[in-house]
């Protein structure tokens, strides 16, 4: 296979599109260990507690400090943006007795959406989407406890504004109730978070189909391509948060309250829309694709009936026009282009090729290549 | 990408229904508020009491007067069309003892049909069909309790009158069982009420398929792309159901009597209909696009194969024509062009072209390419 | 979207192959009633009852009548061909206890099928399929009780002759056993008799195959896909009858027993094998279009070689020939074509036209164009 | 339809192996009757009476002679090759007290490969692959008791050789084990006789792999088609089994012990390869029909370029020639081509011409129509 | 079918990709029995000891000895690399007692990854991707007890060098814990293998994507078709480990303690990664065959109009020229084309043709075919 992209490199975020989906530890890399991968940001930490009386915003100091927070209010969220400090996950994962494994899984930011249970806490893997960018997808991961909930995203800046505005100003039910709402609250966030991308998907989707169904380019294919792997991309991601949303639901842990559990429910309905419309997206795509097809063949029969027409035409005519101009002499023999010396033979001649040309056009509408949009006979 | 449809923008309708499967609710506010969407239609409530003996119909004054009217009769049906008032649905939620994030899914109205068990009442979400319009459907909610059922619809006019008109007249069974009779009639009309839908996507299928086969014109690829679209959308809406009302058989829920569930299972086997016709549609129309696309290549074979025909009969013909038109000076030498001195040189010419010609026509008439229909040799 | 069927109307059988699987009640009708469909046939009931002892054959008089014949043999079968009589099936259905919801769907003769468990008896749809027409199916649908068995049948004429002799000579083990040998042995005979319609099937596809891969004519992929739509509606036919079959096995209901689920395995192998075959036969015709698609290519490429290769040999020489035919006046200078009056000019010109056309020739053989099968190089 | 096989028929054995799969009994038949089929082969009976102390070869005499002999040893073995004596194996039927239903099954060869449990044994159905022909496969099917194996083949010839010789020379572990071992036995032989069949069309499709890829012919869709049809019913053959063996391992019957069910194991990890390679097989066959039609679509592309290059060069050129080929009286005025009577008229025009067709030929070089396999421009 | 491949050998590494997946032993082989492969390597033996106190290698002297080191240390690993000693193998299986089947699985090496479970011990086969070739995978079988590891490999060289060293150097979990996490440490490793093998296959489509979108060749088809097949070939070696992992983390066998199957789970993760990145690489890839045709039929668009413009200017102004051409006598009537001798016949002429391709230009122009992209028209 030969490089033709020595000259132009892949556009940069394509590639990373498609290898960001790989393994980042090293094969044979111990498992449990936590080495920050290249290129994490700098961990920024907020620690809010909150209860049915109110919340506190705690300033993160070191990790024994956080340890008193513990078990002061019923519910203590400590969020760590930023992947980058292996020794404070460790040291957090010490203190809240957090598996070594899920710590790794912390670290390692290509994790599919899942639930783990471990004694006393569960750990949940999620994807959330960032509205700038569109397929490009940042690793969630948090742990709740029956008291706490410890949340850990790759870079800073999410989507949980609304949430902390409501714990903030003791808003809507999530300061009445424990955690596990809290965890909740999260997880409906990020999945609300990707119905915008979809919509601009579908926007770019009807755009491309009034292009291809009115007046197709050939670009429409590569577009259709890009928006189909798009699309494939996003599916990935979705996907498993249905199956994850749904293992939240099912288990049978302390940990999450049979009323959190109805909210789940809700939650678990959005990721199947989200699903549904995915396909359809991906469905009218291919659709689209054969249409495009159609469009080019269609275009090609209407450039060759205007070729055939024309050629068909004047190809017989010209070949009669150069008939005459053969220079067989006359003098010669009288069976020489006697035509040439007939006093009406000019007029005769273009009579023949008005009747030929008549003949081939009446041929052609008859065969319906004259009409516009109708491709068959009649 | 570019934005070509800048000077045309895309017509609404289409622009609707792709995009009428977005969740409505803005990411990140809080789960289980009631806040009526823009474009609600204003509430119209109708109010019937009805059992073995008769059925009454109240006007609707204000919540408390409604709470009165419960447990008078077997059965109470309230029914609310239009979801403009938030507050009078968080009235009936309360008098009734409806679960927050049920309500928010009565007023935000593109849930996918489900069925929720609470205690005491089952939330049902289903979605209706317009007759009028194709695909557009309406969401319709209901909360089945022992001796109520509260029924909500996205607009006024639905396809429930003649429901309505065996309570006004006590015929059928309807007043003889409770509410979660009723309940399956409706859920039982709105099914059916898919079916003349179908017959229309039929007939349209049909007419598209006489003409693919009969006659294509380029026109149809599109026709058929937007049918394939229409009815990926309306399975989308049609499948929900059928676990919807699979889950109203199985659960064991105190709310629907085992003699319902007979019922329920004869419009499962509906579901199941449709869902077959549906899929039956889609791929009749799947296998169209590749007769379309073989009649269109078939077609430019055909256009072809007249071209070819004139141009290597008249190109070699043309060719001696002009041969014979070049100025060669036959004084010069007795090797230039004596031909056109010939006695006979002129028609002996003619002759020659005559057999090839001819002998070209033999030639096409035995690749088969002067027959009709045939593509092949012999 | 143009109503070009104005004046061709679609043939008929087609239109009620698509729509006749639409329900027939209109929407809104009372669950339960009884309303002949429009065009039923009047019915025709034959009685016979047998047991070990011998077979009885009697007239049909009032339903009173047969009321008293319940129970004097071990098997009573009530056949009842023709549904126009709502009053005798709603009768009958009084007589044997049976729900108001399964008369109707004997009377709705688009069920699926399928079984239904009800007190003391059991409800099955089967579909029948007539053998002078091809994808039409009637309904056939019973009662199995204890002691008797009731069917009805939406036409005259069946295809239970031999099991009807049997019981009339009382061969094989029919006249031994209850009502639900009797049952399985009619859906055995239903189920046997697709496949002599899948075996025209086969032939049609062979004959289409032998021609398509042989001599493909541009009416092959309109019958393919004619063979593949009726296909799907076989399918959709056959593809039930398993999952009721099963459930006549898997069922714990005393009315069949344990021996008779022996045979009910038999006829479940048949369904299996109905449709692997049906879909072997679909996998073939839809490979068939790809063959067919590739064929037309392949023959368009010869087209345009036979083009290509005339054209592009014949359209230098013609231009060499045009040159000399150019009248610019060698008298002028003796730069205006001197060739024209060199001594040996013409055969000159002549030699050059040859080695154009021969290299030509030589390049298209390189390119493998003169050989037949051959479409690439060397 | 038209017929136009009536000169030559279809071929033989093509027809065959597509209607060799319905089923053989008339519709109508009485279930469990046993009347061989046109063309059975004549009965060969084998008999073998083995156990750990040795193997006795019997002749086979009586049936009632045959039941002595049950008993004698651990395991007795009959094997009985074609299937035209009903008689013989109804009296067989008798003797072991085998299902009416199963005689049935063995005698219509065109079962299914399954297993059924019946009082004191187990019915298996198998179907063997004749490693001459290649998708052909002949019915094995047999009953295993706690001492006995009773064998039914359609034809003579079989795979199990290897088997007798093992248990003539009492190698392996065969004679120690009971005649469960022995059935595992003959369905692991019958079982990797599919892989060499499979290994033939191995080569086969990488013959056509090459050929496709390498200089494809028009030819290759057909073989290629012929190739995923034998594939279609190679699956169809084989997939059943994959039920079969574990239908065997699962299933709670002492006829066949723990120790076996080690060994069917393995045999179904062989069935599931099976499969694995067909589908495999299979998928790649389709992506090789692509592979082709693209080829054939760039081949068209080359032939429309030469075709182009030549016409769009010489046809301005052939224009320009004609147009001094007129014959205006250049006598009759001054305007009327003066260019003929110039000093440098002819090389003037000749030049024009030259500097047209390289024009020409650099646009034609600039679109990368002169490159060899470059499709697109620069 | 010819034998075109009889000059060029198709490439022996394809061949080998395709059979090697063919069972080894001749049909008829006695099954458990153990003969080496054809060009299997003789056996390297390597044994270490370990336990939390630390690690002992030993030499290999004979089985007997080996017998000896079992219960020195909590763990003994007994790695045979080659599997050419059938008698070694023998031995070893009677010191350990293992099955005589699994055994012969160990050596004929086409097995599919699965889990077994004898008494005492575990077998499991896995295979192992080697890097610097792409598809060729290694068989890997264990035998897991409860303080040995027996692990047998088709060659020698692996990817366990990383676990060795954490063993040798009592680094990380694997020392304190048994051999089942030894045996989640090595098949953990063998797993990670194949994301390096897939990040190759990822870059391999980048390359091949950018091509496609942005120039295609014809043999871009070709390495598309190659791609496809390798990972359909990777495809069937990762999905049978996703099913032996999670057999080794559900089934309850005190081989496996608790807390290795919460390492196994994330072990299980990645295999399900694994194929969700050949899925998503083997859609890409077929869509992107769909784009390339695309591509193909849009420049033999392109070649068409270029041809069509040329050919349908020229041709119609060949013809008035030619016209002119003609000999016609004009000294023997009037009506001989009088143009000839006009004062402004060949300006006039030259007009018409100008006045002709103008109007030509401009109707191609209003087609849309002048502009590059665009398909359509205006």
């Amino acid at each position: 296979m030969d490089q033709p992209a020595s000259k132009k490199p892949p556009p940069k975020h394509r590639r990373k599109r498609l290898s960001g989906i790989e393994r980042s530890t090293a094969p044979g890399a111990i498992p449990g260990t936590l080495e920050p991968l290249a290129g994490a940001h700098a961990p920024v930490v907020t620690i809010v507690s909150y209860g049915p009386g109110g919340s506190t915003e705690h300033k993160f100091t070191t990790v024994e400090a956080l340890g008193k927070l513990r078990g002061l209010k019923p519910v203590l969220w400590i969020d760590v943006s930023g992947l980058a400090d292996a020794t404070l996950i460790a040291e957090l994962g010490k203190l809240f007795g957090l598996h070594a494994l899920a710590l790794e899984d912390v670290i390692n930011v290509h994790q599919r959406p899942k639930v783990e249970e471990y004694k006393g806490h569960m750990f949940i893997v999620a994807r959330m989407v960032h509205s700038e960018e569109r397929t490009e997808t940042e690793q969630f991961s948090c742990f709740l406890g029956r008291n706490f909930l410890l949340t850990f995203q790759e870079r800073h800046g999410d989507c949980f504004g609304p949430v902390r505005e409501r714990i903030r100003s003791a808003r809507g039910r999530v300061c009445k109730l424990g955690p596990d709402y809290l965890c909740y609250a999260l997880i409906d966030a990020m999945i609300d978070g990707y119905f915008p991308v979809l919509e601009r998907y579908g926007e770019v989707l009807e755009r491309l189909e009034d292009q291809v169904v009115e007046s197709p380019r050939s670009s429409n294919v590569r577009d259709l391509h890009e928006l189909k792997r798009e699309l494939l991309l996003l599916r990935r991601a979705v996907w498993p948060h249905r199956e994850m949303v749904n293992a939240l639901i099912r288990e049978e842990n302390p940990v999450i309250e049979a009323q959190t559990r109805v909210y789940l429910r809700d939650c678990y309905d959005h990721t199947i829309q989200l699903m549904d419309i995915v396909e359809t997206y991906r469905e009218i795509a291919s659709g689209l694709v054969d249409v495009h097809i159609s469009s080019v063949s269609a275009r090609l029969n209407e450039i060759m009936k205007v070729l055939t027409i024309i050629a068909t035409i004047f190809i017989p005519l010209g070949f009669i026009a150069s008939l005459y101009g053969m220079n067989f002499d006359t003098a010669a023999s009288p069976w020489n282009m006697p035509e040439l010396k007939w006093y009406l033979g000019y007029p005769f001649v273009l009579a023949v090729m008005g009747v030929i040309a008549g003949g081939l056009l009446w041929y052609f509408w008859r065969k319906g290549w004259l009409g516009g949009d109708r491709l068959g006979p009649r």
